[in-house]
């Protein structure tokens, strides 16, 4: 019987992005930017709509942007990291030190 | 009498490095160098005379390195950042965000 299956438990997904939010700033591919969201989310990461101090995680494939000053302002915290940071995470099922994957403004 | 004078309280230096301690990587000119150790000192932090788990801050001029991976791998919540930075907070009398003045890999 198929439905059998259905009782054996599902092996649990890792939570380590719980306690962070996501805002995913400029421009991404579609697939790219859905692969993001479905790694913050099935690990425990909540996804903004849009810049606040809620936001923990700024990811984004563009340059250091002015803006990133002020955000700093507001939240002096706030990591500004690279899509891979989130997909290494998700790879590697824990969280991976961010540090390599920085966001910082050109030399 | 010249001696009145040092009756005046010494106004506090503020100890925002307190808790932090600073390890100088690779190459600095003298001048840099002894700069970097007044200022650590000065706020409060300490100085590592050779790379430790003791370390809560790499200073380097230089690229990223291989073996900032390893140091990671001992404490993950390592910081490499910029001389600028360190002087950056001296200037302005307080910690400033260190995210603008991150070492990162080389993209």
């Amino acid at each position: 019987d198929e439905n059998t299956d259905s009782d054996e438990p599902i092996p649990p997904l890792p939570d380590f992005f719980v306690d962070k939010t996501f805002f995913l700033y400029g421009d991404f591919a579609a697939p790219e930017r859905r692969l993001l969201q479905r790694y913050v989310t099935a690990f425990g990461g909540a996804l903004a709509p849009y810049m606040s101090e809620k936001v923990t995680h700024v990811v984004t494939a563009q340059d250091w942007d002015e803006t990133f000053e002020e955000a700093l302002d507001v939240n002096p915290s706030l990591s500004f990291v690279r899509p891979r940071w989130v997909l290494a995470c998700g790879e590697r099922l824990r969280l991976v030190p961010p540090q390599p994957f920085a966001v910082v403004p050109r030399a």
